[in-house]
């Protein structure tokens, strides 16, 4: 399943090519098993009710494993936006609590019900459940882009423009009321996904995998020794983030301004900046996005940027503020939005297709296969496997009344169309039916392409209302704002809806009821609805510098965010000189890499980046494409030296090192709050300015 | 062996606990074998003529590696003091040359003559003896001391003192004429010590071990595994070294003055200065040395030195120069002294008791075994086992004549009586000739407590010689430099006689003729006498504040050792209040640990710091205990983990932190020399300071 949503899509692909690799590991795990079957070893095993999946240590454990990585996506959301996948930690960290847990109980001789893996896939769908709002959300992108700061930012020198400040009350209110329509959406259509479709779901058949291996006892060695690895490096990333706060008196001294590459290439944003989050990110996504990140940020940072700069005075005004987006931040912004713009139509006109396609075929598949089932049962037994068997018997047992799903949708769709309107005026009570009416159709065809591909077009849905919300609202009716909020509504639904069924197929693999599932994942999203918002209001509370370009927290999608919805409301009329003309030639180019990407195969288009992650840095810089291609480095000469060590144990040790950062945001922005600063500044001067320097504290 | 003479005895304890570790580690590889006897296994391989044995690579190859053991002893000189035994990374370097070279050689047709262990073990010894002279040399001491920089420093707001600055000419002159008398003193010896006396030499001994093992098949391999070790280490610390350099536009700058404990610590001297080398000479000192090193510093800066301050403007003056003798920089050098006399003047009564009492034994033993001798020799020949028959064989085949000894000592002593007051004007011809007359006896006691300890006194025969000169020549002709100057002749006669007797147990151990030691160890001395003046001149030019306390390079022993030649000379005139009295209670302290050390034996004592080790941090501060201890913590970590890896490899990783490090000197001094600076400087600033500045800049 997919946690991120998709951000930027790079998380789903990252993901995707990702997750291949964990099910390669897995598969090579299980394989001698697998000759056995993976339902006869477990076979003897029982498998507990509904209700017995659903335990009081499942949830306590899924409250403090949410918690953790809600301050990890949070801040990657606020820092560089990509998010990588955390179901592995998620799934090891619970497996290894409860493990713990009902080991202790087990010697005091307490424990009551043994753990089993059903339990487990309860604690991962809750936890990745909870975890997800913290991206979807859209505390780094069309959340914060309300807000004064972003807006203020982006207007630079001009005032007047409407903005809604985030405040605790409304955005717990405003993700309540959108976040469950996603899951009652598709419930009645899990089992012609799952069982009639046998749709993939690469992430949720993974998880399963994983699961399923840690309760094998070889199994349960391995992720032993994988929790170790990733303890020892969640502890060494967490005192190697504690020992780097001492050193960061100002936001401009410290490690992460650290010019390791030399004054100059740090004055364009080339530079190593020791952040294990990011070493830790390489090592997660596959290396062609490290790679494409980095192109992105030569091309971007050392290359146009200084050309345009060049032109100062002829494209854009001298006297500008650096931050104004007239000026040479405007390049930025909206040359990175065109690639993303591009490579998002080229997805999700392909993904699109694929789905409608394999719609078709699915459906003519079951009439095809339905045709003989309705006259005797045996044939179609015959052809599945023991496993398909077993898992389909336990999958239809536990039912989840069709009226309760539709009436569940149709309930919150009318609290909400009353709610939503006072949250955000701007947005009109038609403009949430409407929204409300698609959307189901919307999270079907996310649903379905996700579980082809592993893709999940959220975001892309998401700037889809965007423009058209925004556009219908109009620009004199506040429809930046109401554009924002209508992205909001949409990809909460599409995100969590291709997230249910990503977790019903893990279910159905490791035989945990539908229903069990589903509750779990509505008091996981009820979780994440409370949770997150806290986490963000202690960064937000914490650094008051958040979002601002030069702060540790610049949450360079908010900015992103609200120029989309600006350049859909009013037009291309806010864009510097030229910018338009390269904007078109990203947008093209973004489409032409994906045509040629494609045309070429997996295989031969190994070398060609991707357009999307490419785009990042271009308002951001390379400093963290450079973290990410270390990461890649790492693991490129540990795969080299050790292959079969590398797959088993690269996961466990990118998890720990991102973690253990991640979660140092929390006694940070503590400190923070407490107003305890670091108290030594690392600063980096040049020969001549230090002179300078020494010269005036001298005397 | 001990290329590192005794700086101040640590190294030689270093070296006799170190290599006791190398040496349990060859005796595991080689156990097997053992039970065959080594000489049974290499039975089938001919030893080369002693002339054979003296091959031009070997002399090439011993070339390269004493400039590059010079730079790096060298640094360590004029750092802080501290040598470690590299004779671990000369011998597998040394292999790893010539093997390669002959193997390249294989391939193509050319090989003449195989690479054997004689001339790895001439290799060994000409790159011992040259990198020794480095340490004997006394450019970190006695010589250094002699310096205007140093006198200046020393005698603050006083002016008219003697000094001697050093020039390459009469640098290289000098150690000519000194140098090669401890090879002559001895050789007429060697039959007695090595063959009846059976002495032991453990780092002649372990060397042995080393080289024999690699020329087995076995060794070969995990010497080819050591030297990839050493290597990937090697290239690490020097890129490190590299990197480090950017940052340190300014002395006050980099990663050398990196604040890791806090800005508190730090005035202190106690941080973590992510020097390469003392990590890994942590790695190859034994723990009970870097924890000694760091409660020395604890005890001195974190305790003693706050508290003298404390009585500034009673017990000394509160307007002196901060680094005036008068001042709190007195306690730190006298007490110092103090410690390091107290374990000086114990070590060599109880070494010199010891050589005495075994002398008395063995001369007993021969006396006993010679008589049967006398008369057939088969008894004693049935007593020794094949391996020591087969080595005295070829050890006494080849003879070195007394004539040539005797003659050789005798002349070269008078060129050097007739040309030493020419150099130092203030030693007169019967200074020089009553050294002559002692040395000899002097460098067999030396040689014989070496033997059986591993223990070499150079430096407290140093010191013999600088109070007893500098008393008979007297304040008022020039006792200072009189005193500085003899400590040079004793030390290179004294040092150097054991390092052959170390070597001879080498080559008997190796089968090396004794003839081709001696060639050996000639070539390399007078390589030693070119290479390591030409070495100092390059650091000497390069760095202006060579030997000022506050540069990189404080060459620390340097004015210790003037201090004790004042002391020597003018008594303790010179000394601040109270001085006299803390110093009389650390020499009894030292004399009481060594005591309570001795008494409590080797096993039970572990806890016991040694009083030398404690000495080094009283007036440099713990920045390199605590590197040290880092080193001391990896190793205990990995022996925790992995203690057959650690003990092979932990030395060639050590080595190769240290060599990477060190040889980085080189490049450095070259950039130096040719005026290109480091473009950055690595501040730290205290949070307060940091606004200031950020004022100053931004305005």
């Amino acid at each position: 399943m997919d946690s991120s949503g998709s951000s930027e899509n790079v998380e789903s692909r990252v993901h995707e090519l990702n997750i291949k690799e964990e099910e390669d590991m897995n598969i090579g795990e299980i394989k001698k098993e697998e000759e056995l079957s993976v339902e006869q070893i477990f076979a003897k095993k029982e498998v507990p009710s509904w209700k017995k999946q659903l335990t009081i240590r499942a949830f306590v454990v899924s409250f403090v494993l949410s918690v953790m990585f809600s301050f990890i996506v949070m801040k990657l959301n606020l820092t560089v936006g990509i998010i990588p996948s955390l179901n592995v930690s998620a799934g090891l960290l619970g497996f290894f609590f409860v493990k713990t847990w009902t080991k202790l109980l087990e010697r005091s001789g307490l424990l009551k019900q043994p753990f089993t893996r059903q339990e487990n896939t309860v604690i991962q769908t809750c936890v990745v459940a909870a975890s997800g709002i913290a991206f979807s959300g859209g505390f780094g992108s069309y959340l914060f882009a309300m807000s004064e700061r972003v807006v203020k930012q982006s207007e630079k020198g001009q005032d007047g423009f409407e903005y809604k400040n985030p405040e605790l009350g409304w955005i717990i209110g405003f993700l309540f009321v959108v976040s469950f329509l996603g899951l009652f959406s598709l419930v009645p259509l899990r089992k012609i996904m799952i069982i009639d479709f046998k749709l993939t779901y690469p992430s949720g058949t993974a998880t399963a995998h994983l699961i399923n291996s840690f309760h094998t006892p070889e199994g349960a060695k391995l992720a032993k020794k994988q929790v170790r690895e990733l303890g020892k490096f969640f502890t060494f990333s967490f005192l190697w983030s504690f020992f780097q706060w001492f050193f960061t008196a100002t936001d401009a001294c410290g490690f992460q301004k650290f010019p390791t590459l030399g004054l100059k290439a740090f004055d364009y944003k080339f530079y190593f900046d020791f952040s294990a989050t990011y070493v830790g990110v390489g090592m997660i996504c596959p290396h062609i996005v490290n790679v494409s990140v980095l192109i992105g940020g030569i091309l971007s940072w050392g290359i146009m940027w200084p050309l345009i700069e060049t032109r100062k005075g002829h494209w854009y005004a001298a006297d500008l503020d650096p931050d104004s987006m007239q000026g040479l931040k405007g390049y930025k912004v909206f040359i990175a939005i065109a690639l993303i713009l591009g490579d998002g139509l080229y997805n999700f006109t392909k993904v699109l297709s694929q789905t409608i396609a394999g719609l078709y075929n699915k459906i003519q598949d079951r009439k095809a296969m339905h045709l003989p089932v309705a006259e005797c049962s045996s044939p179609v037994a015959k052809t599945l496997s023991y496993d398909d068997q077993r898992r389909t018997q336990l999958f239809v047992k536990d039912q989840i009344p069709t009226w309760l799903a539709i009436g569940g949708y149709v309930a919150i769709a009318a609290v909400s169309t009353a709610t939503l309107p006072h949250i955000f005026h701007q947005l009109k009570w038609y403009h949430i039916i409407v929204i409300y009416i698609f959307a189901p159709v919307l999270a079907f065809c996310n649903a379905f392409g996700c579980g082809l591909t592993d893709w999940s077009l959220a975001s892309a849905y998401g700037k889809l209302a965007i423009f058209t919300i925004g556009a219908w609202a109009g620009a004199s009716h506040g429809g930046v704002l109401a554009g924002l909020a209508a992205c909001g509504v949409m990809m909460n639904i599409v995100s969590t809806a291709s997230d249910l069924m990503q977790d019903f197929k893990t279910g159905y693999m490791t035989l945990a009821s539908p229903r069990s599932m589903f509750v779990s994942q509505v008091i996981g999203t009820a979780m994440g609805c409370v949770i997150s918002p806290c986490v963000f209001w202690i960064f937000y509370k914490a650094f008051p510098d958040l979002g601002m370009e030069s702060s540790e927290y610049p949450a360079p999608f908010a900015s992103v965010y609200y120029s989309m919805a600006k350049l859909g409301v009013e037009g291309f009329s806010a864009l510097p000189k030229e910018c338009l003309k390269l904007c078109y030639a990203f947008f093209a180019a973004a489409i032409l890499i994906n045509i040629i990407r494609d045309a070429l195969g997996k295989k031969r288009s190994w070398f060609i980046p991707l357009p999307m992650a490419m785009a990042i840095p271009f308002f951001l810089g390379s400093y963290f494409a450079i973290d990410m291609c270390v990461g890649s480095l790492i693991l490129f000469i540990w795969q080299k030296k050790n292959k079969a060590g590398a797959n088993a144990f690269a996961p466990a040790v990118a998890s720990g090192l991102i973690c253990g950062d991640g979660i140092w945001a929390l006694p940070s922005s503590i400190l923070a709050l407490a107003g305890l600063k670091p108290p030594i500044c690392m600063k980096f001067l040049s020969r001549a300015t230090n002179n300078k320097v020494d010269t005036y504290l001298g005397s």
